[in-house]
């Protein structure tokens, strides 16, 4: 049994009002569970023989959870973003090999030892501001082998870092071009045989789609949620990002953990999460990198009820970003949402957005996923603009 | 002597177009001067016996130069950040004690340790990706005991860290409640009588002002600038961030080495700092965290000949940010510069907009500041968010 003390604690619990903040707290921990949390004023005598950390005042949250991310690619797009503002158009751009063509081309062409030594970095930034818990999907092979290739490598990022890894089945991310004119094909060749195979090797713990103009209808992602059901496997889905498609209500239907983007969404959107309990994952990266200039219907999810979480979407086009503090700070600046709803949107929603029941908030019975700040006050996380305040972690009850 | 060899060096000189790259190039260093720059399989023989260093392949700028912060105050703002993202209102938070009023009531009351200690860790941010110069101004005391701590505080960070810090004389940042009513008397007693005590005591390097509504006006920073020539120090403005009330003109007229903010710059403003060779700093964290919607004129500037920078603007209201390659993105991704723009911004544009001519370059005869970066190309320090490929830094020879 360990004991964490002298200590703030954001509990974040659903229960509490805003960070349900306990001050002068301690916590007590058995294996890898939270068993106590409190006053330390009231820390029970059974505990006195436990081995005590002594925070020094700090404040800790939950461990951060980072519940969309596209880490593993081969490559990076540094030039395309710079012929872009040098004002290059986008066939200039695709003919010199540019967009989401160019990430597919490098991450069939790495090797798994490259696609590692380049996603370990992006994964360490996360982890060095407090991230415990990390989501990663496939989709950049849009081949099998190359699908499969991009999960073994996220799954070996939970070997070799303390770290939890998810990952998601995201074949339906686009088309390659070897398929271009066959997109049934595509979809059953690839898309849900390819599922079967990664599901089979305990390489998916979900399944996502791109729903939009540009990649896949409702009706095909229709087809890969039927397939992710056959399996057992929970599904979430890109959607109204650039367009409103009604995806949101399509994956309501299938009882997805989560909608993400959602710039586009809806009444209809909003209620059908609402009703599924499906969590509104926002990515401000996204939006910022995008120039985008329609917001998501914030306060509409709020008055809906609807869980709203934050994340990078950590990906080379589109979201080259891989900072969470700087995902929370664009999600007040940005979307406008508080800092509470900020530090929420990465602990507890977040790990619903993931179908956690266990983490991203710090009670009795939950996992020992604690970030430790050199702060005083929660809202300064989500305030300052490119500083990392983080002391330490703690994972599964092990200080890392 | 010591050579740095197997890198790519972005030179960044005037003469060069682009990043002006050397691809396996070596550097030659004696004392705190490089004596020698270009293709390794150039290096005079000369040079066989000096110290090798190996760079491993890796991209080297010049250090980079942070030319505007606020980065000494006590306190923080991040409760007023919460209630204004809750939905107080301007005069709520006044009352609560927000506002620039709490900067400066939290900064008086701050000993010159406790302003250090905040100080040094936004600093080590800076440094920590690649800032080899830092300009730091006064402004939050607003009395002069408090206005030369905070200097000595900004000095004091240069004796405890491998930088150059650079001061500004900022008491010209906004009226203190004591003179509410006696705005020539604040002038004459805090302004200029402290700008005289702070030279005499060598604790400034330049003079700053914020002329704007809010602030002070073009015939009160005239008095200022009067005041700065009379000492034979430089001059530099805030000016025409939320108006145009044409300060970059007089800035110009006395010519001063920058002219910052500049969201509202006319023609006019273009003209006159392009004839006195006053370089634009562009602070893209304020217009952010502002959500500002008129942009500086940046085409008008390039078309003008007047160079661009970009800096951070640390500080506690209106950009915490202590991310010099964010910066860099935002400038980017906000104000449309190119990546290339981008590093000539926070280089040789920076370091021009603090009067240095002997850094900022990668040349012969230039200071030894290096920044040393994991990363194939250049473009990719402005492509990616929060992320940080920083190796090591050299400051004048100094591997550090
Ligand atoms: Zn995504
Ligand atoms: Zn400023």
């Amino acid at each position: 049994m360990q004991v964490f003390t002298n200590a703030a604690f954001a509990t974040m619990t659903a229960e509490s009002t805003g960070y349900g903040l306990i001050e002068d707290g301690s916590l007590v921990v058995d294996g890898d569970r939270i068993i106590w949390i409190g006053q330390a004023a009231d820390l029970p005598a059974d505990y006195v023989d436990a081995d005590f950390t002594d925070l020094g005042g700090r404040l800790v949250t939950p461990g951060l959870v980072d519940c969309h991310t596209h880490l593993v690619y081969g490559g990076d797009r540094a030039r395309e973003f710079e012929m872009r503002l040098e004002g290059a158009g986008y066939e200039e751009i695709a003919r010199a090999g540019g967009g989401i063509v160019s990430s597919v081309k490098n991450t069939r062409e790495a090797s798994e030892e490259e696609l590692f030594d380049s996603a370990i970095r992006r994964a360490d930034t996360l982890l060095n501001e407090g991230v415990t818990t990390l989501e990663i999907k496939s989709g950049y092979g849009l081949d099998i082998e190359t699908e499969l290739k991009m999960l073994r490598v996220a799954r070996r990022i939970a070997e070799e870092r303390p770290v939890t890894v998810v990952t998601s089945w995201l074949a339906a991310h686009a088309l390659p071009p070897e398929y271009k004119d066959n997109r049934a094909g595509y979809l059953r060749e690839v898309v849900l045989e390819g599922m079967s195979r990664a599901h089979a090797e305990g390489l998916i713990d979900a399944v996502d789609g791109f729903c939009e103009g540009i990649a896949f209808s409702v009706e095909e992602m229709r087809l890969v949620f039927d397939h992710a059901k056959s399996l057992g496997l929970p599904v979430k889905l890109h959607a109204e990002q650039l367009s409103d498609l009604h995806g949101a209500v399509l994956a309501a239907e299938y009882d997805a953990l989560s909608a993400d983007h959602l710039e586009w969404l809806g009444q209809d959107g909003v209620d059908a999460m609402a009703k599924s309990g499906t969590v509104a994952v926002l990515l401000p990266g996204a939006f910022y990198t995008l120039r985008e200039t329609v917001y998501p219907p914030v306060q509409a999810l709020r008055d809906a009820g609807v869980a709203i979480a934050l994340a990078t979407d950590a990906n080379p086009g589109t979201s080259p970003l891989t900072s969470i503090l700087l995902t929370m700070n664009m999600g007040a600046t940005i979307f406008r949402l508080t800092p509470v709803e900020c530090l929420t949107a990465v602990t507890r929603n977040a790990a619903k957005a993931l179908g956690f029941a266990d983490r991203g908030t710090l009670a009795v019975g939950q996992r020992a996923d604690l970030a430790i700040y050199d702060i005083q006050h929660p809202a300064e996380l989500t305030y300052r603009i490119g500083f990392n305040p983080l002391h330490a972690r703690v994972l599964g009850g092990e200080l890392v």
